[in-house]
């Protein structure tokens, strides 16, 4: 049975994983029969935001490894312990954890750094030639992994697209439903919530994207 | 498009709505073809679970409508405004927040007893005769809401079963993948992570409660 890595940035859209794709990619590694293990970084969020309000919670503090126990019933373990060699693949869904925690494109845009244990992991999986997908805004982060002239899509948001052309990404436009694939890469990216309308369109992307990242694997 | 109110007791397994369940809930109405609406108490949690450790978070305290604002990416609303009549079936999915948010089953067992909005919710649809499903453990509020005799199921746990029938209920021992239906009262409960051993498990039930939901709604 295949073993799948997903790195989840906390949970909640506006400040840690976008929970439904989280779900949608357990989901999806579940019942096309292979198996995941969640990892995240065990740092404090960038911020928190109160999901009711979209406003900061100010003075509140929250951990991104703690908070991503959440979507994972528990079963979640620091970044740093993440063994490539007993992996297949890794995945990285979506959110604003992507763009705050796992890294500062949120804020710095192309001139964006990722925390230091997530770019260990995921060049780890780039050096191994494995299998990986990205999902939502987490494709920004590509170019700091696999160096320049990486085919992958953030959806069709062009100030985005922009930036992860300066950083040095091949951006490719992608509709939700679709997936794109980097072959000698063995990269997928999808735009799930970039511009999913609804949960069964980004679920559309994500089924394509986790059965194309196992066939690889 | 029917309209489904789907009730949130926070966002994580252990405090609030178990995240998995309620995804799978809001993905299976939208694959379904019908609409959901997001609803939850505007209470303080009853606490906050590290879900790392499985401690509580001492000191720490968390607002049951805001933290399931992350489940809804924002879109939840205060249960006190939930019109019935706007909707055409409700449903609660599990986790701990059903059993020490939306009612304190989780300390009182048989002696539980319901938040007061969410009675009123919930007892609206019961007198309406519209349709309705819980799962996982919200069926333990089903007595409460629906009085003696409902056909429910919690799963096949011995004490937690017997509390039920204590409260009055008719509980049926189901398997995961399958649900109890109440033809009568248009109640649909199913076990999901009561008894799921993974994620595609407790999504067979909650697929096959939705579609039971939708055809009776």
């Amino acid at each position: 049975m295949k073993k799948i890595a997903v790195i989840l940035s906390g949970c909640g859209v506006f400040d840690g994983s976008e929970i439904h794709e989280a779900v949608l990619t357990m989901l999806a590694i579940t019942q096309q029969g292979a198996q995941y293990s969640c990892f995240a970084p065990d740092i404090d969020q960038h911020h928190v935001i109160n999901h009711l309000t979209g406003e900061e919670s100010q003075g509140e503090t929250r951990n991104v490894l703690v908070e991503s126990a959440r979507i994972a019933r528990g079963e979640v373990a620091d970044i740093k312990t993440l063994a490539v060699d007993e992996f297949d693949a890794v995945i990285l869904p979506g959110g604003f954890g992507a763009a705050k925690n796992l890294s500062d494109f949120a804020f710095s845009g192309d001139k964006c750094q990722l925390q230091a244990d997530v770019l260990t992991a995921c060049q780890a999986f780039a050096k191994a030639n494995k299998a990986a997908g990205y999902i939502c805004i987490a494709p920004a982060m590509i170019p700091l992994v696999y160096g320049k002239g990486a085919k992958m899509t953030i959806g069709t948001d062009k100030d985005t697209a922009a930036a992860v052309t300066a950083m040095g990404a091949e951006h490719l436009n992608c509709p939700v439903d679709e997936i794109v694939i980097d072959k000698e890469l063995k990269l997928v990216s999808t735009p799930a919530y970039m511009l999913a309308g609804n949960m069964a369109e980004a679920a559309s992307g994500i089924n394509l994207l986790v059965k194309e990242v196992l066939a690889m694997a």
